[in-house]
């Protein structure tokens, strides 16, 4: 449910909106697994904290887009971006669905699990340890993924999961990192995490 | 539209299924939005063709879940794989959906595509020299995805796509290469393909 507060008109760019919503959408559903595979009911409010989010975010992209279009013309071709908001809607509820069971405490099919665990690029959690390099280099997701080909989706610092690292937030020591990527690279960030 | 071949039983392993439905649905969206930003119709086609694909998978894998559950106990434990094939399904036809424009020969607007190539990870299309090292090396996907954490997506080859390239499969002269990563992978790669 969206509050009077995430529903106040703003004039926001289109293109802002459009950038931010595909980058979350793209994010939550590979999370959404991550909450399954590890069984991590925290990490499933976080996708739901998602979802709502990117609700916000379409809420404001339809406000705009209705607000741009001035004629037929107009109207037609923006179109092509309420379809785009739809859409990362169905993704992004599909990724609520995921989570479901985690959420009820529904132990997942070890069908499901083992599934999950033998991808093409398979997810993985490493806990930075406080000698690692990683957290005294100026170590950021950007980095890692250019370097190493792995992703970072998320990072649990304390109580906290930050979900969307900016890219120029740096690893610290103690973060448990769940990431993505393929078995060499994700090797390597444990060896350095270590 | 399944025919009757895609429909015949086949005792196929559960994992097998799952693991290939997840890898071509985290695929299929993000080829869906280079069909859009790059305007290729026989893109979109191929993503129509994805999403026969997934459902044809998601048939199989209902069947053989419906088959494996002999109880109660079973079958609740089971549905959560039934829920991830919903959820892929509807994946899946989101990514239908953002490429129907484009087969229908309407122009997305420059406010959309102004959007996509503002991504964290933008994509882009790179020509593979003859003279290339990448076509010399047996340079294959998850070599990029390591070395440079830059994703293959799709490999135009001739009149063909290549759209699931095995990850053991080698880049050729004269390949088009659909990628998306940080823009100094994707650098590096023009430069190794010119």
């Amino acid at each position: 449910m969206l509050t009077q507060k995430d529903i106040e008109y703003k004039p926001i760019s289109v293109k802002e909106l459009l950038v931010e919503m595909k980058d979350i959408a793209t994010l939550v559903v590979d999370l959404a697994y991550a909450a399954v595979i590890f069984k991590d009911k925290s990490l499933a409010h976080e996708v739901i904290k998602l979802e709502r989010e990117i609700d916000r975010l379409i809420y404001h992209l339809q406000i705009n887009i209705m607000l741009a279009a001035r004629d037929v013309e107009d109207a037609q071709a923006l179109q092509s971006i309420l379809r785009v908001a739809q859409v990362t809607d169905r993704i992004s509820n599909a990724a609520g669905d995921i989570v479901y069971p985690i959420l009820h405490g529904v132990e997942p099919h070890s069908l499901l699990l083992d599934g999950l665990k033998q991808l093409a690029e398979p997810f993985a959690t490493v806990k930075v340890s406080s000698k690692s390099v990683l957290s005294k280099k100026k170590t950021n997701r950007l980095r890692l993924k250019t370097k190493l080909g792995v992703d970072i989706l998320a990072i649990h610092r304390g109580e906290k999961w930050i979900v969307t690292p900016e890219e120029d937030m740096n690893i610290q020591a103690d973060d448990d990192l769940i990431i993505r990527g393929g078995t060499t690279g994700v090797q390597k960030i444990r060896e350095l995490a270590a």
